[in-house]
C-alpha cells in the first residue's frame, strides 16, 4: 500500500486492531483501547443493531438503485425528515464517501449557476473561468480532485496544490481564539464566558471577507457558484463559526446568486447534541438543550442551507453517504439530461446499516447522550484548564471538542510536540486512542462514537490530566525525539 | 430522490427486487428472473461464502487504514499478484468506487508528469492547461468532476458538458464493425471470421489518432499526462480494439511521456475468460485459452499499463475499488508530501468481501466458466445471426459480450426501437434481464455473474430467440410506443 496512506501511531508502534464493541477496540494482543476519535462507528463499534441488519440484507440481496428497493426510499425520506422544517430540502442523491458527496454538490451548483444565468456550458476548465466556489482556510472537504481545489487544508500540506486554484476563493477560518479577528476577545475567552457582543463583532469582521469575496466577483461579471463550509469545521481543529457569521455569508452567497453547501460529512446526525446539523448550532449562555432544529432561532433567522453533503456516520462504516438538497437545483441538474448513476450507493446492504444507525440513534438517544456527556467533558476540561498551563482553549459542543494546547496563553504559541506527547502517552500508557487537528497539529479532537459515556468521560479525562500533568513534565526533554503523531 | 438516477424498465413497470442468488434475482411478487446483465455480484448473488465474511468481519471490526488490518495488506498482496508478471505494478490504493479509483489514477498521472517535467505545481485549471489527458469516444469512467471530464458518453448524454473540455483530447472509438475504419471490414465481420489482417490495418489507423494527439501537444510544447482506456469498453457496446491497437497507442503516449491508464472497472477479474484483464485480450482464430497473463503474446509485446483502476466486482456488490500503480508513479505522489485519506476505503469489512471474492474466482474456476459459456454464448449468437435479419454484429469475450442489433446489415441503420422491445420482452414474458448500451442504444451487453451457466445460457438464447424472431416481428407496428429501456 502507498506510504501516502498514513497510519497511526506510526512513531512509536502501529495498531494492530482485531476486534470493536461501543467505545472500545482491541489489538491483536488482546489489550482493549478506549476510542476517543472514532466518528464513523457513530452508534458505537459493531453495534449489533447494525451488525444485524448487514447480516439479514447481505443474505437477501446486494444491487443497485436501477431496481427499486423500499431500504432506499425509506432512508431517502427519513433523511429528508431530519432537515430543517421549514426547508424545501426534499431531494436525496445517495453516494458512497463524503467526498463523493461534495463533488456532486459542487456539480448541482455549477448546474444551478448556469441554469439561472443561462451561460454556456462547456465544462471546460477555460469555460469555468467565470465561476466561483467560497472556501475556508484550513477546511477539508475530499481527496476527489475537484473536491482538493476546495480544500485548503491539502494545499497546505503538500506540494500537490501550491496555491488556490482559480476557480477558488479562500476566506480565512473564522477561528475567535487564534485567527486575525480574535486577538480582541482573547481574554475574555481565556475566562471562558461566551461573551455575544465580542462573538458578534468577531462574525462581522470574518463574515466581510465572505461579503467582500462576492461583491469582487460580481463586480467583475463573474458569478459566485457556492460558498462550502462544515457548520462545525473538522480538521480545522474543531472550530465552530461565532454566532452570526454564517448567517451573514449566507446572505451575502445569495445575494450574489451562489448557493450555500453545507459539509455534515464530520458533524452530523447529532453529534454538536445541541442540533441534528452543525449548521444549527446556535450559541448559548446555559446549554440549553432545546435548541434542536432552530427552534431557538427566529424562523427568519434559521439557517438553511441549498445543499446539505452528509457521510462518515451515516452507515456506522459501511460506505454511505448523501446529498441532499432543493427540487429546484434538482430540476435544474436534471434539466441537464444526464442521467446520474452511481453502482454501489444506495444498494439495499448500505441502506440496511444508514437505517439501523437512524433507528439506535433515536432509540438509544444518543444525540441527547452526546449532549450530556459533552457539556461534562467541556465543563471538565475548563475547570483543568484553570490548573494546567498548558491547555489553551477548550470549544465545541456535544461529542464535538477540541482541546486546543499551548507553550504560552498570551502568545498562544502552539505546543504542537507537547500535543504529540501527550497522545502518545495516553495510547501507550492509558489505552486511550485520541485524535490531533489544527492547523498547528495541536488540538486534541475529542469525536467518539455517540455511546461515549460519562465513565468513559471520568476515565478519559483522569489520565489526560495525568498525561498532561505528571508525565509529559517529566519527559520535556525528550520530545524532540517523538516526533507528531499522525492525525 | 432525484430524477436523474433512472430506474431500469420505468417504461413497463420497474423491478422491486427483494432476494438474489447466483444468476437469479426474485421480485416481491415472488417472481424470479435470470440476469444477464449484473457484472457486479460478481461471483454470483449473495454468494454464501461472501455473506458469511461479511457477517463475520462485521461483528469483529469495521474501521480504517490509520490501524493495520491483515485483510487490506493480504487484498492489497493478492491484487499485485494478479497483475502482469513482469510489472511493476506493486502498490496499491484503495477506495470506494471506479469513479474514486479513476479520479485517483488521473491525480497519480498528474503527480508523475510533473515531477518529470519538473512543472510549477500550481494546480488550478489554468496552470493546467497544458496537461492533456487523452480518451475515448464512447467512454464512461466516472461520476465525479474530473472523470465527467474524460467521460465522452456523458458529453453526448446531456448538456452539463457540451464540448470536450480544454484539457482533454478525444480520439475516436476504435470500433471496427460501425466506426471510421471499419467499413473496408465490414463484410469480412459479417462471415465472423476473424481476419487478422484488416484487423490490424484498423488497429493501425484508430491508433493514428492517439499519435497525431501526442504529437500535436507535444509540438506545442504541452505534456500528455495520461491515455485513459478500458481495455473493453462496456458503455460504448462491448468495444475490444483490435490488435495491436493498445500497443501502438500505449508507445505513443509513452514516447510522448505520458502514462497508461487501464480502466478495468467493467472488465476486471477474469470477466473475459481468456485473461484476468482486458488490457491482455489477444484476438486468436481459435479461442485458444491459454493466452492468459500475456503468454501468447511474446514479452516484448505484452500490454503492462501505468496504472489500473478496478471497481465493479471487486467486493461483489459491497463497495471496494482499488488503484494499482508501480513504485515510481506512487513515489512522485508521494513527493508531494499530501497524505492520502479514505475514509472507509480498504476497510476490514470491504477487504473480508474481496478476498472472499478472489477466493471464490479460483476455487470456482469461474474464469475458466466465463471462457467455456461465453464461447457458447459467441458461438450460439453467431449462428443465430445467419438465420436472423436484425443480428449485426457479435462480439466480445468470455461474459462480457455485445450483439448488435441493425436494422439493415449493410447500411447498419441501429434498431434502437427494436431492442428496446426485445429487452421489454425479456423481461415481461421470459423474465431475464438484459442490458442496453452502445451510442445508439441497439447493443445488447451480456456480462452477467460469472457462476452464469450453461444452462442459464440455453435458456436465454431460446427466449432471445423467441423475442426476435416470433415476437418482434408480430409488434413492429406498436414500436413507436414502447420508447427506451435505460440501460
Amino acid at each position: 500500500m502507498s506510504k501516502s496512506i498514513s497510519v497511526s501511531y506510526s512513531n512509536t508502534g502501529p495498531l494492530h486492531l482485531r476486534r470493536g464493541f461501543g467505545t472500545h477496540l482491541i489489538d491483536e494482543a488482546g489489550i482493549q483501547y478506549l476510542d476517543t476519535r472514532n466518528n464513523v462507528a457513530h452508534v458505537g463499534h459493531c453495534h449489533p443493531e447494525i451488525v444485524s441488519a448487514i447480516t439479514y440484507q447481505t443474505q437477501m440481496l446486494q444491487t443497485n438503485t436501477r431496481y427499486v428497493h423500499p431500504h432506499s426510499s425509506l432512508l431517502a425520506s427519513k433523511l429528508v425528515e431530519l432537515m430543517p422544517r421549514n426547508s424545501e430540502l426534499k431531494v436525496v442523491f445517495f453516494v458512497n464517501s463524503g467526498s463523493e458527496a461534495n463533488d456532486l454538490a459542487l456539480r448541482l451548483a455549477r448546474a444551478h449557476v448556469r441554469q439561472r444565468r443561462k451561460l454556456s456550458t462547456t465544462g471546460s476548465a477555460d469555460g469555468n473561468r467565470n465561476e466561483f466556489v467560497i472556501t475556508v482556510d484550513h477546511a477539508y472537504h475530499g481527496h476527489t480532485i475537484s473536491t482538493l481545489d476546495v480544500s485548503p487544508y491539502k494545499h497546505r500540506q503538500g506540494t500537490e496544490i501550491d496555491n488556490c486554484p482559480n476557480h477558488v476563493r479562500m476566506v480565512p477560518c473564522p477561528d475567535v481564539y487564534r485567527g486575525e479577528h480574535a486577538t480582541r476577545h482573547r481574554m475574555k475567552r481565556q475566562r471562558q464566558q461566551w461573551h455575544r457582543e465580542s462573538d458578534m463583532e468577531a462574525a462581522k469582521q470574518y463574515a466581510s471577507y465572505v461579503e467582500r469575496e462576492c461583491e469582487s466577483i460580481t463586480s467583475d461579471g463573474d458569478v459566485v457558484s457556492a460558498f462550502l463550509m462544515e457548520g462545525g469545521m473538522s480538521v480545522a481543529g474543531v472550530i465552530l463559526p461565532p454566532q452570526t457569521y454564517l448567517r451573514r455569508c449566507i446572505d451575502a452567497v445569495h445575494k450574489a446568486g451562489g448557493l450555500y453547501i453545507a459539509d455534515e460529512v464530520q458533524t452530523g446526525f447529532g453529534r454538536l447534541g445541541k442540533c441534528m446539523w452543525a449548521f444549527q448550532y446556535t450559541y448559548d449562555d446555559n446549554n440549553n438543550p432545546d435548541c434542536n432544529n432552530g427552534d431557538v432561532e427566529t424562523e427568519m433567522n434559521e439557517i438553511i442551507p441549498d445543499i446539505v453533503t452528509v457521510g462518515k456516520p451515516f452507515g456506522n462504516g459501511m460506505p454511505l453517504a448523501a446529498v441532499i438538497t432543493t427540487p429546484t437545483i434538482a430540476n435544474a441538474f436534471e434539466s441537464l439530461g444526464v442521467e446520474y448513476f452511481n453502482t454501489f450507493a444506495g444498494s439495499p446492504v448500505c441502506c440496511a446499516a444508514g437505517l439501523a444507525m437512524l433507528h439506535v440513534l433515536t432509540s438509544e438517544r444518543l444525540q441527547e447522550n452526546a449532549l450530556h456527556v459533552g457539556n461534562f467533558l467541556l465543563n471538565s476540561f475548563r475547570e483543568l484548564q484553570l490548573r494546567c498551563e498548558y491547555i489553551g482553549d477548550v470549544r465545541g459542543s456535544g461529542l464535538f471538542i477540541g482541546v486546543e494546547l499551548v507553550r504560552d496563553k498570551v502568545t498562544l504559541e502552539p505546543a504542537t510536540e507537547e500535543t504529540s506527547f501527550v497522545c502518545s502517552m495516553l495510547k501507550e500508557k492509558f489505552k486511550i486512542l485520541t485524535s490531533v487537528d489544527g492547523a498547528h497539529d495541536n488540538v486534541i479532537v475529542i469525536k467518539p462514537p455517540m455511546v461515549f459515556s460519562i465513565e468513559d468521560a471520568t476515565l478519559f479525562l483522569s489520565c489526560f490530566e495525568k498525561a498532561l500533568v505528571i508525565e509529559l513534565p517529566t519527559a520535556k526533554d525528550d520530545l524532540g525525539n517523538l516526533g507528531r503523531t499522525p492525525t
